[in-house]
């Protein structure tokens, strides 16, 4: 069989072990495997390449940040489109006999469109989507590749932080911004820290909640002792109005550009002297600290992706399932690609912080452990 | 002998490695180390704890975030002062023989008045200051404790963050916002990112040279490529004014800066599509990505910090001194605390790449390797 992989969207820390999982398999199966650089974008432009790689590489690959075969931001359009003409005509002329794509929500799309445009034209072409995303907002798994590793840089840096912001005498309220325009697994992902640094409260905003000014201020001034305030950049108050699009102003009244985090650090400064981080970029690259969990589960559903072409499965999405049981493992399951894509999964509103703590903790492992003045 | 030990000053991420090198060698020499919380002003209000510390404690010390006594930004005024008598104070009513104290600059100041003040007051009291600061701004040291681990996140973090952001088949321009108001060692230290990401141009600005928004469009214009830009907050243009538009003052009356990455973003944004990331707090607490030499020296410091006290020694700062030879080795020098404090060592004007790169490599110690494209 000859395949066809390609990788979609922002990058995570993981992304290149799933295409790892992907490579090592399909050489064992001696199967030919070929790269598509920038997605679909560039597969459109016949930009594809061999993908002969070494032991040594493979294992690089794993612990590689961005995209190693490079990713787009494209949407296909709604079939029928000359689109398709241009995108099977690279697969016929590549004689691909199956494609693979690494991707979120919108990939997920693209993967379906895909398979019903070439079962409508009678092609043999077998497709199947792998999940990533920090945002973990994909439907039908678990969780999703490159969520636990974001989540443990995240509470790692979180704890530093306020650890190193609360040395002075004076308390310092630490407001964090994380990613996140639609779903607040990875901001609710910080109540982990609590766990991490003793005494330390953790308050999280989410889109699924909106707030207003008032509340957060009611909320921060109930707090005592150190504070971590961890913001979604998609956060919005009653209006339904995104925080990131209010104006502020700065110490001498001028109007300061800033998104969500800085909005609320502004608001909390009303009661408190404020530290602020917007880890952005860091936080989805940050392969230096990856979840062992993490690289584990990206390697293997790129790996179970090939499983199921290997049995002939078309049209499906690798989903992630955890086992029952005290300690914690997950398996795969092959499932439609149907009603994947463009859905967006958010935290329930029934989701409590226990529930939230035992769901992330076994994904991101052993976090760190400090030494703390009893007094 | 009892010795009084105390943290002054923005924490970094082996602040307490110094801390617990003076307990670890206070112990075998059987003398009494007590901890003052919250630096000088703490000691002022008598804050004084016994630092009986198990061994297990010690050890998570030399990896934990932050100051662990508390730290202040404190600075002693000119003697004579009643501030003095205060001090001295406390130091009788608990029997202290000596006095260390950790921190960067204005730290080393209070620990030289101090000594003068004591010797004014014809006390027995031995001081003695060690040195710490991510800015790596102290004179007659080779490097400062704090410096090689904030190098080593930042070119780590900047190395993922260039790789995540190119992904994409049009070219991003990082920039990146890093710590040092009068000195741009940390800022240049980023230049090493271009051995461990393969085609990487890193241009830096840094306070010590002032630039002008024609000459940062100039030089981004001529690279081709990936790029990143490392941008101090104190850089300043030719008529010295900062780049911030924020000015307000920290507790010690310098100004306080914050913004100047985002404005060369703003410049460079004219000319391409940039990538913007403050690591902020995040570069002086990373503790979970320490640099091994750092944490090595860092107890080092402290360890022969006691034994200076031990042979006697007074009014002393303890700097390091870089060995000859192909293989990177360091030991402590004793010398006077005049002249230390309220000094800045800035980075040479004809400290180019290649002694920049050679002065920090062994630093920093072993850097990541990535997986990477051949075409």
């Amino acid at each position: 069989m000859k395949i066809l992989v390609a990788q979609s969207g922002g990058p995570t820390a993981v992304i290149n072990a799933s295409l790892s999982g992907v490579v090592k398999r399909a050489k064992m199966l001696k199967h030919e495997i070929i790269g598509g650089l920038y997605g679909i974008e560039g597969i459109l432009e016949s930009r594809l390449v061999n993908l002969k790689m070494q032991n040594e590489e493979m294992r690089l690959l794993e612990k590689t940040p961005g995209s190693y075969l490079g990713s787009c931001r494209y949407n296909l359009p709604e079939p029928p489109n000359q689109i398709y003409d241009s995108f099977f005509d690279v697969i016929n002329a590549n004689k691909i006999d199956a494609f693979l794509y690494i991707g979120g929500n919108d990939s997920m799309d693209s993967v379906a469109k895909i398979s019903m445009e070439a079962k409508r034209r009678k092609l043999p072409l077998l497709a199947g989507g792998i999940p990533k995303t920090i945002d973990n907002d994909l439907v039908k798994t678990d969780h999703c590749p490159g969520f636990p590793s974001a989540a443990k840089f995240l509470n790692v840096v979180a704890s530093e932080f306020v650890i190193d912001s609360n040395a002075y005498s004076k308390v310092s309220i630490c407001v964090m911004e994380i990613m996140g325009r639609d779903s607040g697994w990875l901001t609710a992902s910080i109540k982990l820290s609590e766990e991490i640094v003793n005494g330390l409260n953790v308050i999280t905003y989410i889109p699924e909640k909106a707030v207003t000014e008032t509340q957060i201020l009611d909320e921060v001034s109930t707090k005592k002792g150190m504070l971590l305030v961890a913001v979604s950049e998609g956060i919005k108050n009653t209006d339904g109005k995104y925080f990131s699009s209010i104006e502020i102003k700065d110490a001498f009244g001028h109007p300061k550009l800033g998104g969500a985090g800085e909005k609320v650090a502004n608001i909390i400064e009303k009661i408190g002297k404020v530290k602020f981080v917007n880890p952005s970029f860091l936080q989805r690259s940050a392969s230096h600290i990856v979840s062992e969990v993490d690289v584990k589960e990206a390697v293997m559903v790129g790996m179970d992706a090939v499983n199921a072409l290997e049995k002939g499965k078309n049209a499906f999405f690798v989903s992630i399932e955890r086992n029952d049981g005290n300690v914690y493992s997950s398996k795969t399951k092959i499932i439609s690609i149907e009603g994947i894509g463009n859905k967006i999964k958010t935290v329930p509103a029934d989701f409590d912080d226990l529930m939230l703590k035992a769901y992330v903790r076994p994904l991101i492992g052993k976090m760190p452990k400090y030494a703390r003045r009893k007094i």
